[in-house]
């Protein structure tokens, strides 16, 4: 044995200041000069709002049980040993298998996509029968106990389904997709459980005609059946079939919910450029051109497979890939420059209606968080209150106005689009006529959007789009956060429309030709973007959804111009929530304000290093004495006293050498690769759920063993000098999908660590 | 002055070999387990047929004089002690300033897009004006003198120009451009020159009917006024305004050309989110959210300014941001399930044909640069023979079939769109007749492909169909890589609209209800698929083009299908291109036949290290004896003999340092910042061309004096160990945009260096 394996085992390098203590390091720089910043400055100046905002330890705390992910590649020598034995043939059939696992994966979403479709259908359908057969007879309190009873069923039955299956059922998922395609994973949100918690709780509240859509949830279900199908393995069964195992790492665990979220969105909306946009766009932080390929493909798959189901499976033989909403085409009138202007003022309302939205929906939910916490009577409660207001409200406000004669609505015959969704409902109106707020509120979001951009003259008041519109913005915060699943797309859409087509209207009272429908268009993508942020994506699922790219500009400057103002009073909505949930989120470049710090102010000190060869009842107490998750693996030197970094290892890895029980046959310094535990089988042990220490035994002999960690640390591991700035220390984490990241002086002695919560 | 300063003050690390000669190194390994790769394995298995190509010792050579680009920020001291300063303000300015530039970039490029799009209309106006003259006169030879004469004259000083601009004004320069974008610059390709050069070749190459577009030359050009607009500098006058100053280095640089590429693209389809994609699949290496809303931002503009210019400055109120191409709009027939097999099969020829494209292009190519080199007459010559070769068969084609009655064509009634582009050409037919021939190649490229997409049943017979793909497959090819600006878009979409026209109506021989318009455009969109392996962008483009989304599940699948097929066979043109123009492109992941390679097997040992304060004398001798971009500065140590790594510098600033003879005024290891030189005149400096070694001039005492480097040196360096392998370092080089990295040893001692070129 070398002489290094004689001293204490594992040591922690701490108060080792790189700054000051090191004999030899001309680092020093006279403070007259440049004050070194020893602290974060709390009052330095931002470019944004948000970014002024630190972590108090109460956040930190909180944020510890949310485990950081591994995207960086385990390069061992046991990796690199089997890399010499590894063909063409083996990358051809890896590759080969990501594209299976995104046809199956494009499959499976579009039928769930369908299913939930079809089974809201049904529900609504039923709903409406029910209530209209009192409707017709004129009954008044009839129909509306049984329209806000079976309202209450669904939304009771929905976050019933979300007590069962935990709170990350609920709500969109979006901020916790965000979050694992960033690098951490908030426990349980991808697992089989809130998976079928989601599908059930999303087609009961999209049913009970609460203000939620169901795209932003069909994300998350996109991402957990990626998540899912591309892992194959169940840690409760103890189930890890060999097929999957070289997909089984967090690296391509990623990518493949990168590809979920797309389909998911792809699916719900029938757009699948749209959805490949939003995966690119809002909630991958890790991209390459293969996975544009192959999340396309899998969008493809995925919208083909909805809407062949939904056409019936090939049940007639013409097929139409249409969008939703479809929207109509006009070659005759579009508009006219100085329209542009009004756009323009569209998108200002757009930023100015989703910045509220998003300052009031974040206080409400931070006054849910603080007063109803996660009990679930008072959250069942709240729910069911909600469910009953919005019962009432969308059924007698349509007793506000009057009815009108349907034979009235002027058509507009220049365009060429069939005109079925001019058709209103009657509720209780007499025979020929319709109740305008009925035709809204009472009925389906769908067919209400339909009828907000149809292409008709005088279908709506104007007070009935105040009404309209101020209904849909406050119960869309309001039911957005219940502990039912639902996501905020739809109700959106449709305040957008609703103050857009007001707009319109307004315009047309002083100047003729103005169609008030391209308003509601314009009106719904502006009121997206001011609340998401997003831009591209947005307008690409508004040409997918209406089929026709004749609006493109208009659209185009409403969403920028809405985004600008949004950005310019707070961040997206999933940002403030992902605060709010603690997700460690790491932004693609730092705060302006961290430009003056150095990485030897926020690197933790406390580092626990391991030798290259440790004792095994060293790395027992090692383990049990701290919870970090990697220790960086050192030499030390010819004076034996140094901590020269030699790569790094996992917490987990160490654990399963220990399990395995991995020990050092050498002498000296030689390192040997263990045939019965080679690649395949390291692998396969990591890739389970890793083994506890305190199962585990050890007899004397077997403690007083030794294990070489050479073959199995990472030696392509990152490292970085004590010299480096925050910033750009920043940017090789965040660019490299770093964990940690060892700190090295001019010795190349470990003296720090930086982990994903030192960046915050 | 310390001690170090008293030793030898630079060193060759030449000759020291991190695995072996190491004192105390435990990574040796023992042979018989893993059998140590010293040089790369030619004979490796690789997934793809290009990646086994290794590069040439003259190839490499021949990379010499492309410089690679510093994509890295250099965070010295100077930098931190000027963001101690910075305000909230400066960042937001930094920002804002970046909005303004993108709105007049795409100013900018949406009045070239409408300059180029009018004066080639104008002179494809008064060709066919003079040749039509003797048309209607039937005067067969005279019209076709005029009608060649004409062309001959366009495509003689479209070659003159790019003679006199120099070769980088011809073809279309996306491997430029994505090599810049890379981190390579192809010296003057972005300069004024050429774009000046490349415009006006391209109006004339373009009026010539040759077989060329202007997309490709589109790109160049946006990204040449993205350089030029961003840098707002002219080394050549010595201009250098201090407004853009904080724009102008490498980085900022770089995005602003991928968003010039963006826009011109955008500009050129009338294609805005099409741009974008562009941008984001295909040419850009680096990109970020940010970059995604400023691109999108700048297409828009762009898009709306050349609309705006095109339909007559607003002069009719109303406006349409319309295709190109038009395509027609159709609720009543759309396709039928079974016909995706037949969108398959067409996928499957546009990959074969696209193949093939890139197979006989790049071997013309390859002889070109063989046999006619850079020789101006040899390639004046070349031009003018396709010329007249294109002119005869364009015009003598159009006589082996007979002339058609206009009234036979049957329109499709139920599509919704004026079809006014079913006017045929008249050519030698007597009145009301048409030839079929002559619609498609005596006119230009944009009626020819409105004729084929046009929803007519029998407007063109097979034999027809079958010699205008032959011939415009055959010209495409033989066109691109002649000394004229021109890209293939338009090409390619000639030659799939043509076969897939054909295959659509052998189809409707067999069966009813076969609408072989949508097969053209399914045919296009394969053929660009098959030959630039492009996807989502394409299906982006041809959606914008045609103006509706109801073929999107066709387009999709068979633009997948001729990507999967074509890279088959071998790789995207533009792939072939770069390699045959030397430009050293970094792919995402690096071939996986390099698994096997450690770094220290391609690192660079010949390490030319500086001291940390250095004399005047050492720094000209070292930067005399080598042409090395970046030194590596080291300390010495307590030993006085080490070279541990402390930072590295740029050539080009040890050149600035010595030329403002900023000299150490201090002693021992104290570090000063020069009052007279801080960070905005160091970037000042560094902005501009840098100054020659050979015209400074030191007298005795400054030769005497030291410059301290520490100041200026990259604190935040990337460093990585010796152990690292060749893939994770490739990853790390490629993902945070690295010129240079140091390799250091287990003592922090430098021991090599990889450049951008050890990469490939």
């Amino acid at each position: 044995m070398g002489s290094s394996l004689n001293k204490p085992l594992a040591d922690r390098v701490q108060d080792i200041d790189g700054q000051s203590s090191m004999v030899f390091d001309p680092w020093k720089i006279r403070p007259e000069i440049i004050n070194s910043t020893t602290e974060m400055s709390t009052n330095t100046s931002v470019t944004h709002r948000r970014r002024n905002h630190r972590l108090s330890p109460l956040e930190k705390q909180k944020m510890k049980n949310i485990q950081s992910l591994n995207f960086t590649v385990n390069d061992n020598l046991l990796q690199r040993a089997e890399f010499e034995k590894t063909t063409k043939g083996f990358h051809l059939k890896k590759t080969f298998g990501k594209w299976i696992i995104c046809l199956f994966l494009g499959i499976i979403v579009g039928c769930i996509a369908y299913i939930i479709k079809t089974v809201v259908q049904l529900l609504q359908g039923l709903k409406f029968h029910y209530t209209n057969y009192y409707v017709s007879k004129g009954l008044q309190s009839e129909a509306f106990l049984t329209f806000s009873g079976i309202n209450l069923l669904f939304v009771c039955l929905s976050c019933l389904m979300v007590i069962v299956a935990g709170p990350l059922a609920s709500s969109s998922g979006i901020p916790e997709v965000k979050g694992y395609l960033n690098g951490v994973k908030v426990p349980e949100s991808l697992g089989f459980r809130s998976l079928f918690g989601k599908i059930i709780s999303l087609i009961l509240s999209y049913s009970s005609g609460l203000f939620v859509g169901p795209e932003g949830p069909m994300i998350h279900i996109g991402s957990a059946v990626g998540a899912a199908i591309s892992q194959f393995k169940s840690s409760t069964l103890g189930f890890y079939p060999d097929l999957f195992l070289n997909y089984r790492n967090d690296r391509d665990k990623r990518d493949f919910i990168s590809v979920g979220a797309a389909t998911g969105i792809s699916a719900a909306f029938g757009a699948p450029i749209g959805g490949v946009l939003f995966s690119i766009e809002e909630v991958s932080s890790f991209w390459s051109r293969q996975l544009t390929w192959r999340t396309f493909f899998c969008c493809m798959i995925a919208t083909f497979t909805s809407n062949f189901l939904l056409q019936g499976m090939g049940s007639s033989p013409d097929m139409h890939d249409s969008g939703l909403l479809t929207f109509g085409f006009s070659r005759l009138y579009l508009y006219r420059y100085s329209e542009l202007l009004c756009f323009c003022i569209l998108g200002l309302v757009g930023g100015i209606f989703g910045a509220t939205f998003v300052f009031l929906n974040i206080h409400l939910n931070k006054w849910r968080k603080e007063k109803l916490k996660q009990n679930p009577f008072l959250r069942l409660f709240e729910a069911l209150f909600v469910s009953i207001c919005t019962s009432i409200i969308c059924y007698y406000a349509s007793f506000i106005f009057g009815c009108r004669y349907q034979s009235n609505i002027i058509i507009e015959t220049s365009v060429c689009e069939d005109q079925s969704n001019t058709e209103m409902v009657q509720f209780f109106c007499p025979n020929g006529m319709y109740s305008e707020l009925g035709s809204l509120l009472f009925g389906n979001p769908d067919q209400a959007l339909r009828r907000l951009y149809s292409r008709t003259l005088n279908m709506f008041t104007l007070p009935s789009l105040v009404v309209f519109t101020v209904i849909s913005f406050v119960f869309s915060i309001w039911s957005s956060g219940l502990w039912v699943a639902g996501g905020l797309f739809v109700p959106m859409m449709m305040v957008g429309a609703g103050f857009g087509r007001l707009f319109g209207q307004l315009l047309s009272l002083w100047f003729t030709g103005i169609d008030s429908s391209i308003y509601a268009l314009v009106g719904s993508a502006a009121m997206m973007a001011g609340y998401c942020r997003m831009t591209i994506c947005i307008v690409v699922i508004m040409v997918e959804l209406t089929e026709g790219t004749q609006y493109l500009v208009p659209i185009i400057l409403a969403v920028m111009i809405a985004k600008w103002v949004g950005d310019f009073f707070n961040e997206s909505v999933y940002e403030h929530l992902m605060e709010q949930k603690y997700i460690p989120f790491l932004q693609t470049l730092p705060p302006h304000s961290t430009n003056n710090i150095r990485i030897t102010n926020v690197m933790s000190k406390n580092v626990v290093v391991l030798p290259e060869v440790c004792q095994v009842k060293t790395l027992i107490s090692v383990l049990n004495n701290n919870n970090h998750n990697a220790f960086p693996v050192i030499n030390r030197g010819i004076t034996g006293d140094q901590r020269l970094y030699r790569g790094i290892i996992l917490r987990d890895h160490i654990l399963v050498l220990l399990f395995n029980r991995v020990f050092y046959r050498g002498t000296g310094e030689e390192i040997y690769l263990d045939e019965n535990f080679d690649f395949k089988q390291f692998q396969k042990e990591t890739s389970k759920k890793p083994p506890q220490l305190s199962e585990m035994e050890f007899d004397y002999y077997e403690s007083e063993s030794y294990i070489d960690l050479r073959p199995y640390m990472n030696s392509s591991g990152i490292t970085i000098h004590n010299t480096f700035s925050f910033v750009e220390a920043y940017k090789l984490f965040r660019n490299m999908g770093l964990r940690h990241l060892p700190v090295i002086d001019i010795n190349n002695e470990v003296v720090g660590i930086v982990t994903r919560k030192d960046m915050l």
